[in-house]
């Protein structure tokens, strides 16, 4: 496999994502990594000036920025990193691209240039969330979708993101029958919305391992594997959670620092224990939010990734162009049509609707 | 004051609510707590029988369940706990209400028999969420509101609760001019959904002081002291950061308990700043729940209370009672008239509509 690397991409790109992609390309000889970018500074940044045989570096003289318009951005600036690494999957060059740039223009030019599955209403960029209880500490996973592309929805998206969130768990986290639920404010039935109701009742009539309503709490539970939402309430839960992990590590950084010195040496020998959570609620360690629901392989790195982090996000990528996952997703959708009302099944290639990003 | 307490609501009810009732009479010797509930069960827990001179204990034979329909039970329950404690405020004989138990039946009794104030819409559930920035640790506290009294809002109620969360923070919290915001998937003015930019609309005509869009990390980053959301979201989160902050502490506790010994050791001399975090991000420490927007004071305990929750809850409705809240609320509505299309000012005591409870 050979997995295209925007590398201008991010709040510490091009470093983070030359060092990432080394990594990568170290760890994983038999597949290859595309440094997509200003050839010159990313030259610049090899060691000695010298690749590994499983990387290259592909040219691109311009950059999308972190605030710019989605469409606009990828329609006009056709030689910038983010819209060649989707020219090079076009073109049968890459199998899959990663990039920690600006998550709407990833996705209108995955949507642009790749098309949307034919039975997919809305493509969808999920974020993969850690299991917090102890009994799943480290391990289990929570996939959240939509995590914020599509603002309004309608019953059948949701019910779609769950037959998609399904194909990812099963297909890249090799989980047999995913647990799927769909996020309320109470666990009742007669709990949510209209928009929640109905997809409740769509849901309760599929194949899939459905739960029912889930509230907040239950993402960091274990007891799910796919929560799924509209990309309004589903980019507050990513944002609250960012703000809640991050605000309660620096409250306790912060009294070590203003602790006597008893305290401090006790945090010196807690130091293997504090790495540990560290990693557990670590985004890097989570390879970045696939896009579902587009033709090929996309992977939004968060803004922030350091080297480790676009290095997972490549591994994201490179596993579910393994597991063949827009084709499992097209697949499940057709299948799913026995319960869940299909659109017409029309090639969405080049379409102009953009997705709200997040 | 005379503060009365649903002592047979919450889950470690009524142990919880008689100890943390007379830790509150004790530190507040002139006012008054009354429990309210079965005086036989009551006064066996108090030590020796025997109370302080400002609590009284007032008979209910009912409790309302934690599950029950709140408006059926509101209204066939005559002889409630709950019930009786809004009663008990209904003739003078107490100023303010405090209740673990169902919070549905907590806002349906309210709007029951206290009635809702006249300008108000919608009364909301509020919640104090911990500032979790270092500057403000343990300092700063975040208002949110509504946390799950009204699923469905229109623009006006978001407006609405802005004015209703800006009085209790001015009033109970005594901050001149807080900073007010609304919830958001982003901070841009063309983010959000058609409620929270009509909501945005209306706002910046407002003379509150009123900062925009904020999103979920906000809540917690010390920079804002007033978020306005519907009930769903609110809801959402609320369980989110619950379900952080509790699965954070979980994987901590653990990772230690299985460390080898140098690491118990560290814990045992963090122990400190451990309990320090722990009252940063501890419920029981902020007070419970004020419902704003009706006629009275009422206060929401979480309904795992411990005694330090129930005394903090009742210190929270004395200091709502004190502050006048309910008539600032009127009063800040009223004057809000000028930018917010007012409803008709006719009394809603004894009407009919019933919030969904969160």
């Amino acid at each position: 496999m050979r997995i295209a690397l925007d590398a201008m991409g991010g709040d510490h790109a091009p470093a983070a994502a030359v060092e990432g992609g080394l990594l990568f390309a170290r760890a994983h000889p038999t597949h290859a990594v595309v440094f997509v970018g200003d050839e010159r500074r990313l030259h610049a940044l090899f060691p000695q000036g010298r690749l590994p045989p499983n990387a290259s570096v592909r040219q691109a003289s311009e950059v999308v920025g972190m605030d710019e318009h989605p469409g606009q951005a990828i329609r006009r600036k056709k030689d910038s990193s983010l819209r060649v690494c989707f020219d090079l999957m076009e073109a049968g060059a890459a199998d899959g691209m990663v990039s920690a740039g600006n998550s709407g223009a990833v996705m209108t030019g995955a949507l642009l240039v790749l098309g949307r599955l034919a039975a997919v209403e809305r493509p969808a960029i999920a974020t993969l969330f850690p299991a917090l209880s102890s009994s799943h500490a480290g391990g289990g996973r929570c996939l959240l979708l939509d995590a914020g592309a599509n603002v309004i929805c309608r019953p059948s998206h949701l019910a779609q993101f769950a037959v998609m969130g399904d194909a990812y768990v099963r297909g890249v986290m090799r989980l047999a029958r995913p647990r799927v639920a769909l996020l309320s404010n109470g666990e009742e039935d007669s709990k949510g919305t209209e928009l929640t109701r109905e997809a409740l009742a769509l849901l309760r009539t599929s194949d899939l391992n459905f739960v029912g309503y889930c509230e907040g709490k239950d993402i960091f539970s274990g007891d799910v594997d796919v929560v799924v939402t509209d990309g309004f309430t589903g980019n507050v839960v990513l944002k609250t959670s960012e703000g809640v992990a991050k605000g309660v590590t620096a409250l306790l950084r912060d009294a070590i620092e203003k602790s006597p010195l008893p305290a401090k040496l006790g945090a010196l020998l807690l130091k293997p224990v504090f790495a540990g959570l560290k990693k557990a609620v670590d985004y890097a360690e989570y390879g970045g939010a696939p896009l579902l629901g587009v033709n090929g392989t996309g992977i939004v790195a968060h803004g922030r990734s350091n080297p480790k982090a676009v290095a997972n996000a490549l591994r994201a990528a490179l596993e579910a162009s393994q597991a063949g996952l827009h084709k499992e997703i097209q697949a499940s959708l057709v299948r799913a049509g026995s319960w869940l009302p299909g659109k017409t099944l029309r090639s969405r290639k080049g379409a102009t609707e953009e997705p709200v990003s997040s």
